[in-house]
């Protein structure tokens, strides 16, 4: 029996023989506004298990570590413990989502640069958008700390952005999770996939992430079985 | 007849002779949570007009220089006119507000170090907190510009904790606004009250600020009284 140590809502971490190494399962659950919405759709955590396993080795062929080791199932994959930074990083290209919202800006607008925003991961306060006065008052982070997560979104942008684009596709935002390894050095965590990013189809602008569950958009599994195919995920099937 | 520039939800600026210099009429009105709440207070305008006066001299004293020029009746005081900078610069000494909500701290409890935030001034969008990528990205304002706002509201709340302390009274937190003048000088504008600013007596922790309105906790005008007599307001009436 595998030991749960922690279920989220869309993963469950379980330990492993090894004490620096845990198994990350990707379920079939997805969930929006910060658990308001909530559907079982099957076929979901394959598809996130696959696509972030093939983003985690393309950022390491460009030389960004991650705590990804392998995937070892259609739902599983092996990854380096961490202690998980409280933040989410959000670099954005385009406005869209909240950042249309916040400022007014019409979804689809190319930003003058690159945004990154942090909010803190915190589900009872609704992961609120903090600024680094706030970041180091709760004591989140240190003010190093931050440049080394600004800098590396920026570089995990740099790459994944000319990576979908190859692919036909806008990597219009997307969020990141860091962690400490033991070491304390800062390592890329969490996932990378549909749900964690927006994507667009260049042609035509379809969405083909989870703005298609939140919106109500459509198939949600076809979406991210585009991404995968687009991927190159073919060769798994 | 005086010309009507712009009336807001607080007092109405009017044309003076002076291209240079507008009239600021301080109105009975009192208004919060983005207009949800309203209601007519007699008194308010003449007490706001008398304690910005009061604390915009206190500050001059003290080197620094606001749009202020002088008080010419109960609820009225020409300025200096400025094109507003669409920011609302807060300080913040003590968790209170929307940043205990933010970040899940205890309404009162004292920061490590003042805060700096910067919300959007737009009704429309609610005004919204922005980071400092938002606000080059709308353009409100330049890196260097930015600076220069944070570095004035830290000076501005180094004078008004000391000289509020004096009183008996803690600044537990304050918003600024900020205009250009024709020569493109960054001024403190708009008006510094107990609309604007927290204020808790230091003895009792009574609120003497527009969180009696805001949460009905008493009378208004006995409270902003309070702020005036200390302030050594009882010369006027
Ligand atoms: N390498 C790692 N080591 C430890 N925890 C991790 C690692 N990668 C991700 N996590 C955490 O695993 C948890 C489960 O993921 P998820 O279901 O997405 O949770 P949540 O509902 O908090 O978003 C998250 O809290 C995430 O931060
Ligand atoms: N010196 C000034 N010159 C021009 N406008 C000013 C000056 N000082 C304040 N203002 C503006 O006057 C307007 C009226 O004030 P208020 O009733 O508080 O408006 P609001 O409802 O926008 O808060 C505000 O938009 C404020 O920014
Ligand atoms: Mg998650
Ligand atoms: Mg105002």
């Amino acid at each position: 029996m595998k030991e749960l140590l922690y279920e989220g809502k869309a993963k469950r971490i379980y330990k492993t023989e090894d004490p620096e190494i845990v198994l990350v399962e990707y379920k079939d659950s997805a969930t929006a506004f910060n658990g308001q919405k909530k559907a079982e759709i099957t076929g979901k955590g394959r598809l996130n298990n696959e696509i972030t396993s093939l983003i985690f080795l393309k950022l390491k062929e460009k030389g960004i570590d991650s705590h990804f080791i392998k995937r070892i199932s259609e739902t599983e994959q092996l990854v380096k413990k961490v202690t998980i930074i409280p933040l989410e990083v959000v670099v954005r290209n385009t406005a869209a989502g909240t950042l249309s919202k916040r400022l007014g800006i019409e979804e689809g607008r190319q930003l003058s640069s690159p945004i990154v925003e942090f909010y803190l991961k915190d589900d009872r306060l609704g992961d609120p958008l903090v600024t680094e006065s706030h970041i180091f008052e709760i004591k989140a982070a240190t003010a190093e700390e931050i440049n080394i997560l600004r800098e590396k979104a920026l570089q995990i942008n740099t790459v994944l952005s000319s990576f979908f684009n190859e692919l036909g596709i806008n990597l219009i935002d997307f969020k990141l999770e860091f962690g400490k390894d033991r070491e304390g050095q800062i390592l890329l965590a969490d996932e990378i996939s549909p749900d964690t990013c927006r994507l667009w189809d260049k042609q035509t602008n379809e969405k083909l992430d989870k703005d298609v569950f939140r919106r109500d958009l459509g198939s949600l599994t076809e979406a991210y079985e585009t991404i995968f195919k687009r991927l190159g995920g073919h060769q798994h099937v």
